[in-house]
């Protein structure tokens, strides 16, 4: 059974001019009337109109309001809603959404309104974790992903995959019914290039979850180099401001500090590290450890030198990472003896539009753009990685000739992984294919 | 003339689920709809309704939205306005906004639609600032205070003063256009009980701003005392965290720390001070004066003192403050022969509750509930005072029985004093000023 119960939350953030109050579920318009006092109750109101008037503690006049009344099914969470627009303070919300839990409603625990979204179908999972991603990006390629998950056609893409698995598993179940008479209706050939065109489609999802996390979550790239080499002054050149502890002494950044900066349309996360060089400090030492495990997880190791350094360890890097080594001060000196390094000064901005182009271009977008699905979801790439386990399996069972039951088995885990991410659960659904595609009357 | 030309800015805060982006001037409605796409456009729809859509950058769909539509004259501003709810994410709002002012409108300044709002004649500017303070109302006397003025029984009072001593000086003036016949329109002995009305009401609008102000900035409490008597455990027992340092060694608070609590219906702020004894230590000296000066703007003085404090020499108090004596430590002791003290362990919270009933109970809130006006803008106390000066010196002019020119004189002042409160008199400049300090998108 859903919950339609009345829920309320602060559907905007707090402190602006204005805030807005969301109430959804049977009776919230009765529920938002037994406090509202306008021109007439809301309850004779139609959808989607607008509503002038006071929310009152009895005598006492809380606020002026505009409430906006959604009639079911035609909002958001498919339910009667409203939306109360206060002014923006953190009191009056707070004695608003008081008021209207005396009246019924409780607060709503996070991501409710989309979960009943949901449930009464408006949107699937993967465009309910979309909203989420639309609402914490911060520059226009994350938009552009959360964007086209939102709009549904990752949600299409994944179902017409889903489609021709189902399509082969029917006819492959289909031989299974008939299994004394021998008959081979799945074409093993044919059975073979549709796998394969499938676990392709896949393994491409896959493969888009390096650029698609590194967009959502901004690009992370660890600033490694001897101490004193101008890390901090670079972290605060790029960030433009004083965030990072600038000193002549030598180890002064104990803690991994971290800066986003947009270049163009991808956010990146600047690491500054501490020093890398040996010492008995402990303190020192723990900031080092800090140094190798963001190193690690970074996609981009911006490796930091200067032209007096004599020796020149580049760090090992692990599968996947970029590697931009870069040539401080040379607002001190003209030699430039480092094959591909990028040469700047960190004091006085030279080079440094240089690198920040040559930051960008190590993330690639240009199928993005072109309007490719790329996963950004880790419980997707998850869900993917799993589907491409199965299908490879299912390639190597159908190579081997085993039973087309055991090929069965490998295809429906691929399925229900990829169900997993739009939130279908499809058992049932494979027999419902099976006896409405295929009713022969057994 | 009255600009009406097309502003944007976002009127909630962002970084909720949703946010509001406020559109207003004269063709907002055909501004937005160059950039919307829905079932409609909204240059068809009717005032106070939503309509569901996208907005676009060409071909690309920025976001999925809900437009509502305010036609002239009402709307806020009185304008055509429209609201656009977006997902509330800062890069959506900044592009939308950006697509705006490419269709013609510009960035509002702050308080600029209440600022056309003013033009418009929809509030007067009490009212526009009781929306600021109500925006910032951080607790309940707060927000009745703003709450009070916003609805404009404020204003009604002052217009109806201003009234009954214009009726004065219609008086006095019809005097003077017939002087040559020395009739005497205006009884003197009516007349001066007329005025000393006036100027009691205005006085007693003066004296409310003491408890005005204190509830709208909160009330200033200096908690002052020898070093290590526990000042700094005090205050993060009242706020519940750890926001002040506190350490054993005596002097370590140089700067004063302000936290605020509210107790009840009210919001204190408390100041955390320099320990009060003399030190040869530049920083420590400096810190000290700043104790000073908190204790001199503070309402309430909160001498702090412990059980084995020999001498105690009390702060000296300014006009209208308030000395709380407070013994600490008393997990240590049962020494209480300090009369009217508060007695309290910082460290363990005994007669912590005490303290803050006490506390509370410094601000008479009586009236203020009982819907009578209390002053809380600075701007305000100011032209009353003005006009009070100017009542008093009309008062001793009749009393002096000086010419009803004088009389006249003086009263005028008064009357510019009081409309300057409502807006009726203002310069540009004074209006720049209100405004300036309002937030974006109000």
């Amino acid at each position: 059974m859903n919950d339609h119960s009345i829920i309320v939350a602060p559907a905007t953030a707090l402190g602006g001019a204005i805030a807005t109050i969301r109430l959804s579920g049977e009776g919230s318009i009765a529920c938002c009337d037994s406090i509202f006092r306008g021109r007439k109750p809301l309850a004779d109101t139609a959808s989607h109109t607008l509503h002038y008037g006071t929310i009152c503690d009895d005598e006492r006049v809380v606020d002026d309001v505009v409430v906006a009344v959604f009639r079911a099914p035609h909002s958001y969470t498919g339910e009667e809603s409203v939306e109360i627009s206060i002014h923006g303070s953190r009191y009056i919300a707070s004695e608003v959404i008081r008021l209207l839990c005396k009246q019924g409603a409780r607060l709503a625990e996070p991501g409710e309104f989309s979960r009943r979204a949901l449930a009464a179908g408006r949107i699937d999972l993967s465009q309910a974790e979309a909203v989420a991603d639309l609402i914490a990006a911060e520059s226009r390629a994350a938009h552009a992903i959360a964007a086209t998950q939102m709009r549904g056609s990752y949600s299409q893409m994944l179902d017409s995959l889903r489609e021709e698995l189902l399509d082969i598993t029917s006819l492959l179940e289909l031989e299974l019914d008939f299994a004394e008479e021998d008959v081979e209706f799945a074409d093993r050939v044919r059975l073979g290039s549709m796998l394969k065109q499938t676990e392709s489609a896949v393994a491409r999802l896959i493969d888009s979850f390096r650029v698609g996390n590194a967009i959502r979550e901004g690009v992370a790239v660890a600033i490694v180099g001897r101490p004193n080499v101008g890390k901090s002054t670079l972290l605060n050149r790029l960030v433009g401001d004083d965030r990072a502890m600038v000193s002549e002494i030598a180890g002064t950044t104990r803690d991994t500090i971290e800066e986003s900066v947009t270049i163009d349309d991808i956010r990146f996360r600047f690491i500054d590290t501490a020093g890398l060089h040996t010492t008995s400090d402990q303190l020192e030492q723990m900031g080092i450890e800090r140094t190798e495990r963001a190193m690690r997880q970074a996609q981009i190791v911006l490796y930091m030198t200067e032209p007096s350094q004599s020796d020149m360890t580049l760090p090992t890097l692990s599968e996947g990472q970029t590697m931009l080594v870069v040539v401080n001060k040379m607002d001190t000196t003209d030699r430039r003896d480092i094959e591909g390094a990028i040469y700047i000064s960190a004091r006085n901005g030279e080079g440094i539009d240089t690198l920040r182009k040559s930051l960008r271009l190590t993330i690639d977008t240009e199928g993005l753009y072109r309007g490719e699905v790329v996963v950004s979801n880790i419980r997707h790439a998850e869900a993917l990685r799993r589907a491409h386990n199965d299908l490879a399996a299912a390639l190597r069972a159908l190579d081997e000739g085993l039973s087309g039951e055991l090929l069965a088995e490998h295809i429906r885990g691929a399925i229900t992984a990829l169900a997993e991410i739009t939130g279908r659960i499809t058992s049932d659904d494979i027999l419902h294919r099976i006896f409405s595609q295929f009713c022969i009357g057994k």
